[in-house]
């Protein structure tokens, strides 16, 4: 646990992490570009617009594509003290870093706090932005230990759940469970563009959960992907050789008879792409980072009115069970909505017989 | 409205349909290729198993690669009533009901209710499956008015919301709003197969909900899409052709550092991606089928201890705010998730307002 950090960039994530150690009486001091946002942020957080020199850590919270120069002055002005940076790939960092000759670099330890919110700047920072989120590590062979505590410390103090990963292995991973994501995202809907009112009405819940990060901000993506691109690339070639066989299989059965016994090999690897994607899936861990679990699924028909989910959640507690997911459904043109209640599949039928017993009307 | 309807396929759907309408005081008669199924449909329903000769309309509830046959001999064995089926995929089942000649074509109108468990089979029906549902009516230009009015009244009896499409129209936009993105959520997720346990530790909302539906079944899957094989490649050759674009973007950008000014066209390619899923994810209808509304959302923090939503939603009740949506986040290690709620922005800050006073932590 750091007792003095001095935090370069005071966007969204720096004066967060600014609010989020003054509250644990970490001496905070700040910098920015601009006079006028370090002023914002100093009031926002407690922290004061300084030099920061005597600080055990030096956080570069800057946007991404000036984030390795910086961390190399800050190497060289703190020269006691442990550089983190905070951009969301970590190997072109190291890489520029390494190629520039900078000094110190056992000093430096990679970092990604993986918290953000919809709107950026001081103005929308919140104390609590890294609680409960992961924050990965990234050190090499020769980073001190010393600085990869110290990191560690910040992180976990503020909240974070710390994974330590090397810099290949933090991009790799975040290619495949967040750039990846946002690209099928967009492109599957970029394809509903152009259809006409009544085929988009017939939207359900599956193509809503795919395309629902497909509002994201073009701006920061393409500084995120073009930070990535080796990673993001490689998981695309592998998806459109996927999606290369599909197409074959799906060109082979062509318009056919429905029951027309043709192409087996075509239903095949229909089947074989929908259970790839089945195994993919199980990976995916539980709630709170634990094993992945089935859960019961519990459907419960809730009209419009203002109350009626308070009465649900309130007979759901009285039953003393806890909820481990729930998404609340769309109904087309209906004035009620579809909550979908998962639970642990041990008390899935006490949970029906406790709702219906209420008065509930369960859906599936 | 019909008085007697008879069912030819008594599984999920069919037994489904079969409560419904006896609920609505339909006569209902029941036939299935396994009579041990009929009997437990008609024990579920009130249904009768019977030859149904004296029907108004006849549904095929059957599974999809013998739709057409079943709808051909309903057509010559009941002459005077409208026939109707339940398949996912309407243009492949009239084709061959044409190939073969089938008389008294004029009295078939193909259906679609979207509606489905993941169960199957008759002993998961339920009355209120098709509730708030939409229901597809795919007629023709020869297809009899009084046919399609007859179907349309039937599912909107049992609480369906009918759109009424031609076959070609409905197959190109389940395509795109169901197929395709089931697809897509497959091969994002077949991506994580064989990421370390560190990588897929780091999946956030944003990946768990492209590939939510990447859970679903091979067998019924490959069905569905080889029954609309030619719409869904087209939609995939659209999104490869994407794809591909955004693969030859990536390699030009290359493992250059952070902030390089190379391939600006290749950035532009990448930021075109996104604005282009910004654009279509807009077209998606808000709750009820009405126009896209950009809700507000407030996010709250909320331990795990049963009775703390039942306690929140009552406070949202009192403060006469309605919820549009609602989703509860996973939080990685810690022992609380956040609940997102969306409101009407109108009501956004009297929402923060009442929250805060009653002590609820919100975080963004």
């Amino acid at each position: 646990m750091p007792e003095r950090v001095h935090i370069i960039g005071t966007g969204l994530i720096g004066t967060s992490l600014a609010i989020a150690l003054t509250q644990h009486t970490v001496e905070v001091t700040l910098a920015d570009a601009s006079p006028t946002t370090a002023a914002l942020a100093a009031d926002l957080s407690g922290g004061e617009v300084a030099d920061g020199l005597a600080a055990d850590i030096v956080v570069v919270a800057t946007p991404p594509d000036v984030t390795a120069a910086v961390v190399a002055a800050a190497l060289a002005r703190h020269p006691e003290a442990t550089v983190t940076d905070v951009a969301s790939v970590k190997g072109v960092v190291r890489a520029e870093l390494a190629a520039a000759g900078a000094p110190g670099l056992g000093r430096y330890v990679g970092g990604h706090p993986m918290a953000g919110r919809e709107r950026s700047g001081a103005i929308s920072a919140r104390g609590d932005l890294f609680e409960g989120r992961p924050w990965v590590v990234a050190a090499v062979a020769d980073t001190e230990p010393d600085a990869v505590a110290l990191v560690k410390g910040m992180a976990e103090a503020v909240g974070s759940v710390v994974t330590l990963l090397d810099p290949g292995e933090h991009d790799e991973a975040v290619a495949a469970v967040s750039h990846v994501p946002q690209i099928a995202a967009s492109l599957v809907a970029a394809r509903l563009a152009d259809l006409p009112d009544t085929a988009v009405a017939l939207a359900g819940q599956g193509v809503r959960d795919v395309t629902r990060i497909a509002a994201s901000d073009p701006q920061l993506w393409t500084q995120i992907l073009a930070g990535n691109a080796p990673a993001v690339a490689r998981v695309l070639r592998a998806i459109a050789t996927d999606l290369s066989g599909l197409i074959t299989a799906l060109e082979a059965l062509g318009p056919e008879p429905t029951g027309a016994v043709v192409a087996p090999g075509a239903r095949a690897a229909l089947a074989g792409a929908i259970q790839a994607g089945n195994a993919g899936h199980a990976r995916i861990p539980g709630k709170h980072g634990a094993a992945p679990t089935a859960y019961a699924k519990v459907v419960v028909l809730i009209s419009d009115r203002p109350g009626q989910l308070g009465r649900l959640f309130q007979d759901v507690a009285d039953a003393g069970i806890n909820l481990e997911e729930l998404v609340l459904e769309h109904s087309l043109g209906a004035q009620f909505g579809l909550l979908e209640l998962s639970v642990l599949p041990g008390v899935e039928a006490e949970l029906r017989t406790e709702l219906t017993r209420k008065g509930w009307r369960l859906h599936a």
